[in-house]
């Protein structure tokens, strides 16, 4: 019934189980041969309408770097504000990004304002070019970690203040800030469930109509 | 370096290669345990502060598919009516969803008020909670494909109208409809590069700062 046999089915699956948000990452480089055979499956990417609407600004100079990382420290210390009690002690204890260690870091913007695809698809549902975006990183996330890499998805961010920080061009939004490296360890669970923040529910929840 | 071959990361990319917007179905039915296998794989999506917001709402029933066909058909009049001359001539050609046809028919949901994950990384991009159930959509998509199942994300709908038909939750928003079946035609080629609306860029769009 597939081309794709039984094998990979079940590789597929455990590469899915196997993929995690890294927060922990040696300092050692990323191969650019490797991270270029990955950001290539944005390619690959399905988008509304055929837009591609996902920009990639690699984060690689010193202050820029800083400005990202000052960013998600405030962020951070005002989510902190928000919890009270023993969740706040959680809270200040863990380790929420890589943005310090990681060796490669992507902000993924979309650009809202593309002609391309002539807003086939998107005309209720203008998110979907963003959502197109989200899909696109989730296949490179997938390319990064059968290589063995790891990525952390940071979202602790004042979006309006990073692209007035990295100077991105006014019609793209924020998606994601993508810090990539090899990590310092390999799990099948969860950073937030192994540090009792929360834990993962063991069923999809369906209805039917 | 990595737990997985290089055949693997082959044929990973060939599935992604592989993987279609699907519009032309079969009729005959997919079997239970497929689709369950696949939905599993929700399970292990990231999602943020560990918030797994996605639902999952089968639409099953006759008045629940024919509102949802309905609510597609208008939208996709309303699109045609932003379009003129050579293009207005193409898009109504386009065949955009497999509505009619498709056996298996989901709409997913966003759960914006979950408490689960306590907001953690969703205070300064609430977005991410529905960008998570985009990642798992993503992953349950090339599920699908390597069981040889096709998808296609309809996203011409007025969501608002939909969720009213469906009876959905008021904290819950739509994030995709997904059709699902098998395959009429096997392709490398988006749909839409065929039938000549739009073609795919040759390279990934990635500046520095």
């Amino acid at each position: 019934m597939s081309e794709f046999s039984t094998d990979f089915q079940a590789d597929l699956l455990r590469l899915m189980q196997r993929r995690r948000d890294v927060r922990r990452f040696r300092t050692d480089p990323v191969d650019e041969a490797i991270l270029r055979d990955c950001l290539a499956t944005f390619s690959f990417a399905p988008s509304v309408g055929l837009s591609e609407p996902w920009r990639v600004v690699r984060v690689q100079s010193a202050p820029a770097r800083a400005a990202a990382l000052a960013n998600f420290t405030a962020a951070n210390a005002r989510a902190l504000d928000g919890y009270d009690g023993e969740k706040a002690r959680l809270y200040s204890v863990l380790k929420l990004s890589g943005m310090r260690e990681a060796p490669v870091q992507l902000a993924v913007f979309c650009d809202e304002a593309t002609a391309k695809g002539a807003g086939l698809g998107a005309q209720t549902m203008p998110e979907t070019r963003r959502y197109s975006v989200v899909g696109a990183i989730a296949q490179f996330w997938l390319a990064a970690r059968a290589r063995g890499l790891g990525l952390g998805w940071v979202s602790i961010l004042d979006p309006a203040r990073l692209c007035q920080d990295l100077d991105i061009a006014k019609d793209w939004s924020l998606v994601a800030y993508l810090c990539i490296g090899w990590p310092v360890t390999e799990s099948d669970t969860p950073e937030l469930e192994l540090a009792g923040w929360e834990r993962r529910r063991q069923d999809v929840p369906v209805e039917t109509r």
